[in-house]
């Protein structure tokens, strides 16, 4: 099977995302980071495989595919393994694994990058957080995890009894979170947390997380 | 086939997005319409069915999925018609729709709202449009619309040389935005124009405005 090409930067979550989703399916990966520092994202050779200069890319043999989600579907699609995610063999579980995707990203995205912003980017560079914003987005992020209590209640994963991209999705974010004290939000759910635990330990995500961690020495 | 049931109001551009793959796969419809305004959709009943209470929501015998976009991607993959949309045959295709389907989400979406908010809503509720928020999301959709008359000039349709969801997501915001004076930056581009002239005139997308046209009055 051809390698897969992967354009991106470890800094970015929807990279990681997608990387996360290479990784589970045992894809053979060449990753070619883009330095969005020096723009590289908005060369024209960039801008030629992902016409809004975003990362990341995903290349396949000769199908160029922007969006991380979009890249996340098609290998769980193209990929698919009998004892894993099943979702495109059968409608019903895409139909909900993609509901979850959705939450995802309309619900979990915001508050998560700005939490993050706020938590991690700017005590970086030495500026302050800001506590209302801190107080708002955290109210957000419990609500969010109440309706995920609930759902984990019912099933041990978002996408019904199978670990799935519905699960996947949120790897980045949870990641990032469980290292802010946000991270109480999370433990205060016993279902949530152990849903968290379970799935940041599959080794796919601890491969990504190597990565990650390499780059930083 | 037992008879789907879409909740919503018709002055949702999500609801209008579901109903259209409702039609467009020809599928029997039983629309219960909630009412936003006296906050039907906040309802324990309602958010039983939606956790966000949030519309649409889609029913299909037992299976319930809230998140427009997922609605009309179990839709076209449960109800695929050997004729017509083939993406979740061919994982390929899948991909490929998939990124135009959060291209839409993503860079579309916001600037349609706010456009439809300063030229429709406000002049509506006899307010004063916001001339600067209009050249501002005039200049994002001018950029994007280049994507598009680039990708359209290759290909007949967003996903390929077929219709399919990555066209049909795009159909609530073309309606709204055609009937404004943002027009102008469609027609300006001879192949988004033609795209636009042929998805607005299909028949199942014509049921919906019909559908919007009898609500009105
Ligand atoms: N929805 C897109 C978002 C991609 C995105 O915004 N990527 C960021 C990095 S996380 C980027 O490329 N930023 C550069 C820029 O905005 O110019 C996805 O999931 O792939
Ligand atoms: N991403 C969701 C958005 C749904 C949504 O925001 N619906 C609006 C109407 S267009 C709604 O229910 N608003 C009520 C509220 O926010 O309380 C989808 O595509 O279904």
């Amino acid at each position: 099977m051809a390698i897969k090409k992967l354009y991106g930067t470890l800094d970015s979550l929807d990279t990681l995302r997608a990387l996360a989703s290479i990784f589970e399916h045992e894809l053979d990966l060449e990753f070619i980071p883009i330095n969005l520092d020096t723009g590289e994202h908005k060369t024209d050779y960039f801008l030629s495989l992902s016409p809004f200069g975003h990362v990341p890319v995903y290349q396949d043999d000769e199908l160029t595919l922007f969006e991380s989600r979009a890249a996340m579907r098609f290998i769980s699609h193209c990929y698919a393994k009998p004892e894993k995610e099943q979702v495109y063999v059968v409608p019903k579980l895409q139909g909900i694994a993609s509901s979850w995707i959705d939450i995802e990203d309309y619900h979990l995205s915001g508050p998560s990058a700005k939490l993050r912003e706020e938590l991690v980017e700017k005590p970086k560079k030495g500026r302050l957080t800001d506590k209302e914003v801190v107080a708002e987005e955290e109210a957000k992020l419990g609500k969010l995890l109440d309706v995920y209590e609930e759902r984990l209640t019912n099933c041990k994963y978002l996408g019904g009894d199978k670990f799935t991209s519905a699960d996947l999705t949120h790897l980045p974010h949870l990641h990032h979170l469980m290292r802010t004290p946000v991270k109480r939000l999370f433990e205060e759910r016993p279902k949530v947390s152990a849903w968290c635990r379970t799935i940041l330990a599959r080794p796919a995500w601890t491969k990504v997380v190597d990565m990650v961690e390499k780059n930083k020495v």
